[in-house]
């Protein structure tokens, strides 16, 4: 399956496609879709969506996965980034592309095994299992990636974990 | 000039066109789009930006007035709310109407003379200068037509007091 992973954002927007075909993971096209600061900010807002069905429409991904956005995020910007994760996932919809919210919570723990882990440790984990030579700068497209990664992870227990009908055997 | 308020919201988002030729003001449609609760979230989203840009299309509006979101508003909802927001500036934006933006005070300020006024007398005082028989339900929709008169308010003020060349009578 092929995941598109979006790391929300209004001035900058990480986005990575991962192939899985477990175990293995592979990436795709990845980068960030940069909007001009001195734009109006609907126009940035139209930007992120056009680039988004765009990113859709060239690589026809199986699922979208996004990061959730916390009340407690970042107080001053939280706002105009939940406009833009609006409009990200309004072009995903419009587009039939399943979408999956992860918490950085569940990223970190399906990246490196803990939640808790430093940036760093996750965007190292990242490049090892995408076998990357360097780390994909901005900062944005290793979280989308890793994001990505996470719902690989998760899809691919789940298929696991399916229940099933245990029959004893007879005596 | 025709003036399409919006107040923005997930669940309820509020709508009402007005008309201003100065000093007067006159109600167009106005309204609710309502997103069932138990759709998905990007389906919500859709169901907006959907019915936004029917809108702007029925009524070929020349402005589009919404209200300023604060991080303080709702913790809660904010986040959705937001999101929402995202895509009713978006079909804007896609329509070529020009977004004007204001803030709860500059609504109370516009339509009631006073920052602090109570929603009841906000509300009265927009069921009075739109010369309607009753306050429009629900709350949202109220809002909606007082941001489109604050838009007017502004706009009407704005032309007013264009800088002008006074040049002193000759002796």
């Amino acid at each position: 399956m092929l995941i598109l992973g979006i790391d929300p954002g209004y001035a900058t927007v990480g986005f990575g496609f991962v192939r899985y075909n477990a175990p293995r993971f592979a990436a795709g096209q990845y980068g960030a879709i940069i909007t001009p600061a001195g734009d109006p900010f609907e126009k940035r807002l139209e930007t992120i969506y056009d680039s988004v069905c765009t990113l859709i429409d060239r690589n026809h991904p199986d699922a979208v996965a996004v990061e959730k956005l916390y009340y407690a995020n970042n107080a001053k910007t939280v706002i105009g980034v939940a406009e833009a994760r609006g409009v990200i996932l309004l072009a995903a919809r419009q587009k039939g592309v399943p979408i999956y919210e992860y918490t950085p919570l569940q990223v970190k723990q399906a990246v490196t095994g803990y939640g808790q882990a430093f940036k760093a440790q996750v965007q190292e984990m990242t490049r090892r299992l995408l076998c990357l030579k360097s780390v994909p700068k901005p900062d944005d497209t290793a979280d989308a990636l890793a994001i990505a990664i996470c719902h690989a992870q998760n899809y691919g227990r789940r298929r696991v974990v399916e229940p099933r009908l245990v029959v004893p055997p007879k005596n």
